[in-house]
């Protein structure tokens, strides 16, 4: 009967409930098959994270590899574990993961289906056919010393320093070294400020711009603030946070492997109940993308409203033109980076609140909404490290200031009247400047009509490369 | 130079701009490639949702059919038109449109990735070749009498309108029918019933499934109560919502051209401002889907808590073993329909918090927040339809009572003393059922111990099979 | 001792777990005074809102006109407790509900307030002593045919319809017209549009005010639509749905006569187990408000940008000057009511999250979130409906168009060239737009220099007046 | 005339805009009396928070200190303002503060509010009459070096840090502490564990609150993480964080008057520019707050669950009785405090909403949603503190372990069976598992009638005690 399956191109691949058909090109076994059937769920569109696949990938190689170093697993079997998580971790079998996000809460399915893939690859190696988890069964070796439990929980901490490491740091730092770079180009622009939407007293186009790359700067080091909690992993902890069937030295082994695998350092975690009944580590880490995300989309509305135009916005930015921006009006151009940008971090804080209600709803000794929350938290990253590469490159990099249209403005602002209050009082300087406005005058002929001071104060006082910073003494 | 270019397998296409490269098996034109190369964010993850595609074919098959009628395009252009958007609207040209959600927030560039497919299609059913925009032009003729303002608010309620009524509905009204018969199924099993978690007075099984049954019939109402809202189309609007470049009868003719080939009614909408510069009815609409998640969260929970065990747990309900629960305790089985569901309303609630942020960020004559917007509502649509589908087919169908269970828990219930309120008062009653629990004693035996009432008025009162419905009369 | 403690001005008062010292001019009972020790948590501010109460009070009131009318309450008690019930409801006794929200999910703790308050001053009107239960008990009299579950829950959607049809639809009804009259008052100023914040195609300041004005109209009538099920109440099903102790015609009678209390109408709810373990009556008429707020938002948002300046914005309308807008910047005005708005839209988007995870948090048959989800929504409609009135009357009804500043732009806008395109078509039109732009030119200027079209062409076609609704004629 | 009204019982009070009347019990001035009148919003509940008017009088004793140190302040005035502006930090003078959050968004009038309080509480103590702003002038002295801009970013860092340091840490520290000491108290218990609701394998009850205690801790630290930018102080930064009409000095000496005030160490925000156009660090540190409440849910849930029954839920663990449950159920016990804290941190999350969306929503110079991020933050940082302190004491203090009932069920438990999978393999400890399931037989007679292993080896192996923690060598 396996014959004229194979004729068919399928073999049947059994687990403790019964057995199921797999097709003979695919490497995944009983467990994954049921997976596909029973989760018919937005797919494929919702597959699971590459990077968390990765990341089970490098897990399995290092527990293999710790569990041959103390005599746990067979030498021969972890070798050829090791070779076929490799694969895995390297994404080179990443058509053998067809599971969607939504599937049991716990991961369990993935990780099944990173044991049933290694286990069937390494049986391949060795010259054995698949399905017959033999040598290499897929719970008894590849899952030696592990539990679903505290295997997604490791994997979604190795996923999430991986790409915060490799995906978004790299792009928060480059962007905010242009941000600050910009605010040295801008430093002698003087422009007029706007609180409240309306005139203020002026600073430099650098300065708002500094504004900016402190912001990022903050969201930086932020980001890594949360970084640390996620290099604490739970593997070690088995099923409920016990360790049961695993053996001192395992955690801590497990950790300095995968260290020196991923080049990142990751420690045991302290409290295994906390790691696997909770995912506090990354709902926080998600409130500081969060909050990157609030900083960005700032940003990106000033940039697009100071570059509103061109001859009815505030006019004093020039974006670069990439594309036509209107299917209708010809020779629009529009600031599409920033759009983008806009919605990817509405994005990012709708994944935060899903992030969150996930991380709410652990019960008992785990918390069975891993999937969502690695998979959400990991595409927060992921927009928001190529959504700030494409800004930077595409947008900020090109971005011109109108030093004619800004030096107008400036030069027209009731607001530099601010600079007045010092000399002639609050209720004075108040009254000058709704004269100017009633009257539609300057501030100087305002402050010589109401008498308020001489033309040679005046000249004085309002100057607006003074007003941008504190005086050396009061005045 | 087309000629090696075309060795090469490249074209070269135009716009306002300039020139892009296209390769020769692709449709699309210079701004679909000019979007690619400036919006390289998460592809190929997060392309444009198919049925937003599926949409835009209907829109410009729909404008091309009154384009002709009324002149204002001439036939034999408007047919090719047609049918190259009719080859869009049943998704045989899918792998034509490459783009990004993250893009620009009008929507433009899938407007335009449109418009560039059929209009090279069209070209090249009628035999010329692409890149030439002769003699089918993507702005003069297939966006004829549209803009991308008005095109992507009606494509966005096309979509939304067939996804809601061909993916979430039917799923909705089965799951709604499979609860009511599991209800009658259940009636005769009376149960304890459980507030704040703890004992409570009883009720059927059959009751308490009628809740959810009941929660599934409201939500159902609540999407239609907003799906009025989508059907309302902003076509004929063009850019700011004042119809420039449109003519009269156009934006009607086109919503009975749309309903015809939909089999949907869509009307005009009434103030096309509205309609361009706001999304507030996929707001609601999410609202509508954001209390169906809330119901089937409470009803998933419910579920796993009742049928938890197999020994340690409330135990009342048998799921379905659909699959091995863990790769560590070997024989566990787990409630992975409802984990899988609880996670997708996790996302649909969140998914709403970005929904709602997009529609509240609409600027000035345009919500530029649109490719967000829309993809997250069709992602919840899809997510509460397909899981909705499995939680019935996979769980919901092959439920069982343990009646066993239920029975020797409501035995043993202290609440049952609550009937005696009307006849021993709440102060007595409430010792009586004190005293019950101190001592470990039953209600009967509490109550004679008590002198509370006697054998024969406890056995006449204390009846669960009364207390599941009011009384004929006042007692 | 009774004495002694009255000389210190306290009675006692017992409860089934003893008894506690109140207050002598306190009318509450033991369980409130628990209640007061066991939750002090930031109190005074965070009371349970008043509409509750009176919702409580119309409830107890409602109560025992029907047990009366039915024997099932002496006709004497049942007159005195409708007559304490009725001061309850007029918030006369307000200051005798001490408790917090945060207390027991079931908001039993008020429920047992409202019983304490109603039977001590029942007994009190009938010359007996407080503290003693006698001859009005608490529990089995005023409580009569009700338990805390339905009774909250019932509570919880008299408040809600009663704020919203009182407090919210007034203003919203009120704003609406106004924004109506005037988009009438700016029906005929031509201004440019805008999307993505770049210049675009004209509108008339009227279609834009209409923009908004639909919007707040389709907001209230999505407030209604959300109201019907709100109508429906849960009294009747006491504890978990069932019924248990009540009698055939109690829940509807109580409608009935909660009904002529009113003013509103009610009706029983089909479904009394739906009605207690889930709000999503509720959670769906907070997505209703959510999207007013989205919709508020972004009008106080257009209007304050709109009337940014006065120098260096885009001034095109012109704010009511309320107050002085800076302690620090003489003469400053701000968009203070705008602020306001935008400030109240974030708190009910807020407290629509917190509801929503209320909402999906009942267990079995309760939902135990109940007055966090009753105190949010009503705070949503209160900031709603004070917000809407003060932006209405503080700014809305005083806002003037600045029509020489709108001119201005309009003249020089370079979208007029989109009118161009059925002429000339879009790769022209586009090429015009942009040598204007380049070279700083009118539309028309440029127009002559590329030899686009005559003049005398130009100036038929270029004519703002006509660019506002859709032609005739196909052009 | 000032008589007349002086009989009235008001006096006149100006600003730039004109004059209004104040009572003449109340010391704040016009603008704080204009914004009584522009902005009547759910008064008097929604009042501005205590803790804010209190860093308001820190602030602006603080900034007299500073001036008169520095001779911008005459000596004299500036000793008046300090006490004026002890009385206002002391909550003293709380009545004179009678705005709401719904004001301008730069929190403008409660500067204003408090400027015009000290100046008049200053004139007051120096014997000169109310609202003649003589001799200490509002603006002029009060907010001497000083905007609203920079101010109210300034009160609210001082705010958030005293509340966190006083209301938040040392109940949340307090909390934890008793959650370690419950965990060694538990330590002995070794109970079934629960993945998936399901039965798992065991651990210790002291194990369990180890998690617990773990997540608490970790949470205090997130906390402390994000507490260090909210020590940053804008102060100096005036209205758009240049520091115009400040001098050199001036932020560095004021952030060390208000560490020496306050006991708290505060520095000068390096970039005035991020400090008063952003709050991120607000976001962020609700962020953390978001994540506490993730935490406290999670543990108020698992307790509460634990706890249900008395006879038909898990009853694990016996909550104390801390008040009648129900008024229609007698003898109900409830878990009131974990309805309570679940709520707060439903609430805490909604917060977290709406302070992030007024987190993005800066424009320009500066962030306007001043007041609503404050008032959300300072009420969650409130509800965890006290709900926290209330959890704790009048719940997990007195919270019991029923012993019997946690033997009985581990006693029973199938997932023992976990344990001999590294003897007889996953598939037989499977297959084991499920017989004894089927046939509802112990996990020794399914091994024993499988023969899976013998009597002795069974009692060798399956020893809960020994499998709550790792071996010592791999088996």
């Amino acid at each position: 009967m396996a014959d004229s399956i194979q004729d068919e191109g399928f073999r049947i691949e059994t687990d403790a409930l019964g057995s199921m058909q797999v097709a003979n090109d695919k490497l995944w076994g009983c467990q994954t098959q049921r997976s596909l059937q029973n989760f018919d769920i937005n797919r494929p569109r919702d597959l699971m994270p590459p990077t968390l696949i990765k990341a089970f990938g490098i897990l399995k190689g290092a527990a293999a590899a710790v569990n041959v170093k103390h005599g746990a697993l067979d030498s021969r079997l972890g070798e050829v574990i090791q070779q076929a998580a490799a694969e895995v971790a390297s994404l080179g079998l990443i058509d053998h993961f067809p599971l969607v996000i939504w599937q049991t809460g716990s991961g369990t399915q993935t990780n099944m289906n990173t044991n049933e893939v290694i286990s069937n690859r390494a049986n391949q190696i060795l010259g054995h056919p698949l399905g017959k988890k033999y040598p290499v069964h897929p719970n008894d070796h590849v899952n030696k010393s592990g539990s679903s439990n505290d295997g997604t929980a490791t994997a979604m901490h190795i996923a999430a320093v991986l790409d915060i490491v490799n995906v978004l740091l790299p792009s928060l730092v480059e962007l905010t070294e242009t941000m600050w770079q910009r605010s040295k180009d801008f430093e002698d622009i003087i422009k007029v400020g706007r609180t409240h939407l309306q005139d203020a007293v002026p600073l430099s186009l650098g300065q708002e711009f500094s504004g900016f790359a402190t912001q990022l700067e903050y969201g930086d080091k932020r980001v890594r603030l949360s970084l640390e909690a996620l290099r604490e992993l739970a593997m070690g902890g088995t099923a409920t946070g016990t360790g049961l069937n695993t053996y001192a030295k395992f955690a801590e082994d497990f950790c300095a492997e995968v260290s020196k695998m991923t080049g990142q350092q990751f420690i045991t975690a302290p409290n295994k109940m906390e790691a696997i009944s909770a995912n506090d580590a990354l709902v926080f880490a998600s409130g500081a993308l969060n909050t990157l995300a609030c900083s960005l989309f700032k940003i990106a509305q000033d940039i697009r409203f100071e570059g509103s135009g061109p001859r009815s916005g505030l006019g004093e930015l020039l974006l670069p033109e990439n594309e036509p921006g209107s299917s209708f009006m010809p020779g629009k151009v529009n600031p599409t980076q920033c759009e983008s940008m806009t919605m990817i971090c509405a994005k990012v804080i709708g994944n935060h609140t899903a992030i969150t209600l996930g991380g709410l709803s652990g019960q008992f000794q785990l918390n069975a909404f891993k999937p969502l929350i690695i998979s959400d938290f990991l595409h927060s990253v992921r927009l928001l490290g190529d959504g700030m590469r494409s800004f930077r490159k595409n947008l900020l990099v090109g971005l011109q200031a109108d030093r004619k249209r800004i030096k107008q403005l400036l030069d027209q602002s009731l607001m530099l009247v601010t600079c007045l209050q010092p000399h002639i009082g609050y209720d004075m300087a108040s009254q000058l400047a709704h004269h100017a406005h009633k009257r539609d005058l300057t501030l100087k002929e305002a402050a010589l009509e109401l008498g308020a001071l001489s033309a040679e104060d005046f000249d004085q006082y309002v100057r607006p490369e003074l007003m941008i910073s504190p005086a050396n003494q009061p005045s």
